[in-house]
């Protein structure tokens, strides 16, 4: 079939041959499919949809446009952690180190950030001297001798990704939930992993607004892994605040650090825990979700989580100074404390809406070639359900920039909202699918 | 709006406002909307739609990115007709010379034939000597001093259209009403024309396969005009048949020639005259429908019809005397006679495959850079609702090369249906709008 027969197919509802999406596929990545011919197909994509057998043959083409790594030299069941973002989204720099504490290796190819959601890369390129960019090699050896790994995605992993994401963001096709799954799936099934553990962020600060759309894009993700013979769980989650108390970079690593240490908010430690007990059943290190959550729970107290932390910073050049002494992580030069103006107690707090202000503050990207600031964000004083008295701190900002301080503070007021009674609270993790 | 906005808003049903569309067509002629972004948006505006004004503004940004024409040192009203297109329809070149022998200034800007259907250019330029491609300062004289005009489009007019136009062509967004409506009616509002009759041919050989197809195109078509301050009227006509007896460009113009004497079947002399009566009545020459006819009737009989036809072609470089005498138009080589296989009555002749069969005589292109044959076509013996006996001549292929004449006998065969009894006829006329 020509491109524009198979465009036209789509279009007008008729279901693709895998062969036929594989040539489609492969012919974009060598460029006998045009860019023009692309977007026209996944504007249609996203009007039709793809059939399962249709998306398992998109991803694997994906897959197998680049290399797909096989960590067979590492022994025991590698398992990794994906989460489809939000703010103030830490749990991959205390998950990692967890779960190889506790025999599970995580092979992890994250992303950066951009608009509102922050980036596992830039968080831990706030740790002084911490490499993302990694080679493949020095990534698999890392992945066996200390249990886990971090890195950037490469040229060489899923290229037809690559290009794929580049195009869909500039024609309005990034949120179309095959697409969504397919490009998560081909990245993390490149990866060299056994098993993956999903969490779908659902609320005001997450790609999904609503927990039926979250459900059907877990069960797609869920359905292309088994398709490839991959176990996939996920856990929908609540992101209708940012999650623990800091948004920003160098202020999330200190937090995560404070969780291996038993001493970070409820919900974040929670959410780390529920992730990475998923983590150590799939990878048989635990035989039940009770079992995992004992054993977390003894790597924390005995030190062996933030141990393995520091292991996995030194290998990859960091300064494991920087954990034992939070005080030489990045720092803003001055802090502003922004207030509320009436009391009440808090009922809504916009994630999207602080995450863009952590943006204006210097510690997003409006577009990829904007460089973070690594001591800049927030920390949030007050969460759902607190109680505020006139005048008290919401949020406390950590600003280099003091030009921006006005808006920002605009921002944040606007992102909070006050009612006279505390809503009830939702649970974090809102359903388990398997 | 950036074009990413304008592209997500329009996938989301949302309504663009008319300055908004201007921006992003105007974005596109330039450069700063990507090919990749446009194809995006055509797909979106096939599911999606235009509203009336968005149609509107589409089109007025398509017509004013190019030069319009005002013809006004023309005195009178100029009237233009548009066919959607079909297999053996000559109407063009009988309707021009009626109307201007009948004081209606036609300035008439055409395309070339691709794929099943015909096109006026190709088939004037069967004519000796006939040249479309003159100046906009040689049209502009030829419509004020001989009344009618024939050329192909130029760069000039609605560039928007032709770069739209070709990138729809491989991105399967061709056939989607409103681009088509806006597409046709950019280009005929740029003639400089004040009138506008549409013929839009439905049935197996027309790109609206339904008559409800065809309503809604006609309608959108009218409602633009409307908005532009210019009058169209639409008739729906039956393309379930090739028009006349002829289909191949000589033998075409040969025909053409015949009804301006008055020779010619009746189906295609009585569209001609219907197409041709609405626009002596838009162009004020005549008073009512049956006031244009007898007007029509009275230039076939007094031979003006011809002789304005033979001042047309003079005037654009073409050999009178080949009007004159039939037989010095290009001819084919041979004649093949294509029979039946068996007898009965005509119940279905498929204009497509038709069409498609002189494509592979070479009457018509596959692609754009292929040359016509001028000399070679059909001419259908057997029409619907014709008795035929066992070997009786269905059609007589006029060839050149006999390497293709088993393929076509195969597909003019095929294209043939017979039973045992004439189907009730459909009238050429189906339905009038304005």
């Amino acid at each position: 079939m020509r491109p524009y027969e198979v465009i036209k197919a789509k279009r007008d509802g008729q279901v693709l041959a895998p062969d036929v999406i594989r040539a489609f596929l492969d012919g974009y990545v060598k460029g006998d499919v045009a860019d023009y011919q692309m977007s026209a197909m996944t504007m249609a994509v996203f009007f039709r949809g793809l059939t399962p057998p249709e998306l398992a043959a998109w991803t694997r083409a994906m897959l197998e446009s680049g290399e797909v790594l096989d960590l067979s030299e590492t022994p025991g069941l590698k398992v990794d952690k994906h989460s489809t973002g939000g703010v103030g989204d830490k749990v991959s720099l205390s998950l990692a180190p967890l779960a190889a504490a506790c025999g599970v290796p995580v092979p992890m190819i994250s992303g950066r950030g951009l608009g509102h959601t922050g980036g596992t890369l830039d968080k831990l390129e706030s740790i002084p001297g911490f490499r993302v960019d990694l080679s493949i090699a020095d990534y698999r050896r890392l992945v066996k001798s200390v249990g886990a790994c971090l890195i950037g995605q490469t040229a060489t992993l899923a290229p037809a990704d690559k290009k794929l994401y580049a195009l869909r963001d500039v024609t309005a096709t990034v949120d179309c939930i095959p697409l969504i799954a397919s490009s998560i799936m081909s990245k993390k099934l490149a990866e060299g992993i056994d098993a993956l553990v999903l969490d779908v962020k659902v609320g005001s600060g997450a790609f999904m607004k609503t927990i039926e759309n979250a459900r059907v894009l877990a069960r797609t993700m869920i359905g292309i892994g088994s398709e490839m013979g991959k176990t996939v769980v996920a856990l929908l989650t609540d992101m209708d605040q940012p999650l623990g108390r800091t948004v920003g970079n160098a202020l999330e690593v200190k937090e995560a650090v404070e969780m291996l240490r038993g001493q970070a908010p409820a919900d974040y430690t929670e959410l780390t825990l529920a992730l990475t007990a998923e983590m150590l059943v799939l990878g048989k290190q635990a035989s039940s979700i009770d079992e995992a959550r004992a054993k977390l729970r003894q790597a924390v107290t005995s030190g062996a989580a933030e141990r393995k932390l520091k292991e996995i910073v030194k290998a990859q050049g960091g300064d494991p100074a920087a954990i034992d002494d939070l005080s030489r992580l990045p720092k803003a030069r001055t802090t502003v404390a922004i207030t509320a103006e009436a009391a009440g107690f808090v009922t809504a707090i916009d994630s999207e809406a602080i995450g863009l202000a952590a943006m204006a503050l210097g510690a997003g990207r409006e577009k990829t070639s904007d460089v973070i600031d690594p001591g800049v964000g927030f920390v949030l004083e007050k969460k759902l359900g607190d109680a505020v008295t006139a005048g008290a701190t919401l949020v406390t900002a950590h600003v280099n920039d003091d030009r921006r301080v006005p808006e920002v503070i605009d921002r944040v007021r606007r992102a909070y909202g006050l009612g006279p009674a505390a809503a009830p609270s939702r649970p974090l993790v809102l359903e388990r699918l398997a």
